[in-house]
């Protein structure tokens, strides 16, 4: 098992209160741990929530002041908890430019910019950035190896995806292109790049309908696009199935614990009657 | 293979003629039980079909008076069968708890609550609950181990795709909130839960075209929503795929427990007679 | 391999002339025999062509007399076909009760009716099912034994895929239920069937627009019945590869044609040194 | 690993500026090529933005004189590296008609053509063509072998592919028949061809909404190619993961065919040392 990233170490020096700080905000195993970060999970709903209806017509009118409140109340609240992660870390440069460390900054930096800077609505798609601490919370349970396994089949399989995505780029400007040059201005296709954008919109099957081939001869390039798109997403399923088996079977032979009685080295295959490594027979499994 | 959990021992008690119902109601195995739970089957069929039919304009006003007088019958017959149930089993409050005894309590209690309390018409949802029996039928058949396989590969991939939902929802949201800041309610995104729902309807590739991005930004992030929200749904498939996968294996290996008596082996297909691996006979499986 | 179900054997009586039409018309290894479905495959989609582009309103007042003439004449050569293979084959009956036959039957039969019976124009559907005689033609190429692994891996999860459909059923039929409570008439939701309907529409992730939630509480719950159904395509797909997988792989072991040298079996693991059947040295594979 | 294709060997009689120009020109690894390479993708994409704005209206009145000047000053380029290319190239016959030295020149012609005859806007078409450059570029990284062993994937399975497009093609022709019956010319289905058009519209689950069945058989009959459509791309996906599954594990054990010098037994780890079968030593792998 990989230790986690961001499982930062206490220097011996630390004070009793610290050392207590510091198991609540940043253990997950222990109780009061395992409360703060329901907590914590808690508030960046409520958070969430309030930014959403804050932009509902109805909802704003009636309990703007509420909300204005609360969305305060939890910037303060994210802060003391910002600051104290600070003051308890050892290695404070390492946190603040951690992933998770400018995730915390991002999530209360936006309010204090409003405040500052009134009008700034697009500050508030930073707001919603504060969900991503969902997966602080997330992080320090059994989901991590799960979600592990995951990103290590998506990993691995980075270079067929990039393959992949680059063949959906030629295929989506050639068609694009195509369908410019058959429908034309006068059917929607106005340019290039909004064709291309109806290419995309059809290959992945989306089909608002917005623009839609009029022509006899559009119509059936469409079907084309229609029929490989459909078929297309058949490849990258295929790959991270693939992935994801290998990533799976991995994992599962890390669990098998194995180990050589001579040279201690795992990762043994369940038919191997002799280490691989050195060479000496290896104990009957179970 | 698993015993059913619903398949409830009788006592010994049991009268001659009781013991003949709960053969007819209970099991599937003997005749009288298999064409009791095909009439059943019909039953459901006819009742769903007059549940949806009787909110069809025309039919309403032609038949009104027959939907009405066959649900009134389903209803006392369902009701007929549900004390039925009661009365012969032995653990009455574990059936009447029990996920199966509570769809049978939910198919004919809307019917009397509409009764009672006319206009409800909500009711209505209520009423096709009762569609869930159908499963108590295909429950009795060869299909549960098929099911069960299923629910067994859903099971155990539980965790990745928690993993996965969580991150779709923090994907749905922050895409939303970018929308709604590009586009703004000028253009249909009125508020965040609605840009939110656009997100969703987009990035499942659904594609209502009820809101649809007009400018050149939107336009281009709907594209990568869309092209991602394509590949993303690679994700479960592929995590799905490979627990069926798995499922279907142990579901074999489970069935094939047969080792070889002279060098103990396992492995061996079901039509072996010889141990491949040092030429022995085999004993003949279960 | 196994044998081509339609392969039906010449009696020996057979006179040469009958013997060269037989291997005319029912093979497709001698030249003259591929020649022959060659021809057969481009009469087939001229006939299509001309079907579909009779129902073009340009086309068809332009070039009406020539369309029918073509399937005049189509419709005769197909006849005498039908009428040849009848009377060279040897289980006559067996013929004409089979699938092909049926067809072959089914493709020349419309037309007639049609002149028999004029405006029946719905017989045009049984027209169009003369398409599927492409099938006879690619049924005697090497497509029969990839058609077969992956009707055989269709075949061998039909149980995992009915309880598939059940539920998917189950879930439209309870999805558009709500829909048409919250939803209401006045919304489109007009009555219980349509909104199944919607549900499917949305549930394949289709998506036409035609009919869409309006209330906030039907866009919430549209929400839920698309994120499920754009992760419910995860099974069926699953259980498709694994079949797949499953017959490739029984596929290939058929290929691998290591037999018995005592018994003469086959159907041997790679791994095998010993005969599963009757326990005797197998030699050594390649 | 297979020979890259393009990867044309000089003659030893190529004089030190011709190999150094060799170098930068086709080699990927050296710094010199590969610096190129970067130049040309960059090039590469400029040229495509630039046509692809050309279309958009406020630009191309904005800055057409600018467009007009790079688009010619990128063909002058292009046409330099084509004829470098084959003045430098041994086989310059094969070059030439080679898929990359045709796509080399239709990157540059439609300009040519277009300054020659003005006026033909389609030719716009060939020009994205250049953009299929882009794989010249990928072609010499580490690209190559992910892309194989996805197109290997796609090669051993298309014959299950081109049975599964036949299957398709017959299967929208049906129902695109059978709703051009049960809907007509007057709910939106003027011809078979459009019909057609439809089902792919409907099955690929595109689901445009500009043609939508009105009547209740249509809506019926449309649900159920929606379903079929829906569980028919699980077919493909099934095919390719088993194929990708295959080349990946081919793949690997190309260069995994270290065998034991004892045993002679294959199956190794790359990392193994020691046979895990009779624990002798393994000669060292490459």
């Amino acid at each position: 098992m990989e230790k986690p990233v961001f499982n930062r170490k206490l220097t011996p020096a630390l004070k009793p209160y610290q050392r207590r700080l510091f198991e609540i905000v940043f253990e997950a195993e222990t109780p009061a741990g395992r409360r703060f970060d329901e907590v914590l999970l808690l508030l960046i709903v409520t958070s969430l929530l309030v930014i959403m209806l804050e932009t509902v017509q109805g909802f704003a009118a009636l309990v703007y002041q509420i909300f204005y409140g609360i969305e305060i109340m939890m910037t303060l609240i994210f802060t003391a908890e910002y600051i104290v992660r600070i003051l308890i870390v050892r290695e404070k440069r390492k946190y603040i430019f951690s992933v998770l460390g400018i995730i915390d900054l991002i999530s209360i930096l936006p309010t204090y910019l409003e405040l500052l800077f009134p009008g700034m609505h697009y500050l508030m798609v930073f707001r919603t950035l504060r969900m991503l601490r969902i997966f602080r919370v997330l992080k320090l349970t059994k989901f991590t190896s799960e979600a592990e396994v995951l990103l290590r089949g998506l990993k691995s399989s980075r270079y067929k995806i990039t393959v992949f995505i680059a063949s959906i780029f030629v295929y989506v400007v050639i068609f694009g292109t195509v369908l410019y040059v058959v429908e034309g201005p006068e059917h929607g296709f106005t340019s290039i790049p909004l064709s291309i954008y109806w290419a995309i919109v059809t290959m992945t099957t989306v089909g608002y309908g917005d623009i839609v081939p009029v022509t006899a001869a559009g119509k059936f390039i469409s079907a084309i696009v229609m029929i490989l798109g459909y078929s297309i997403i058949a490849v990258p399923t295929g790959i991270i199935s693939v992935e994801i088996a290998r990533a799976v079977r991995e994992g599962a032979s890390e669990l098998n614990t194995r180990s050589c009685p001579s040279c201690t080295k795992e990762g043994h295959d369940p038919d191997a009657s002799y280490c691989k490594f050195c060479g000496n027979q290896l104990t009957v499994s179970e």
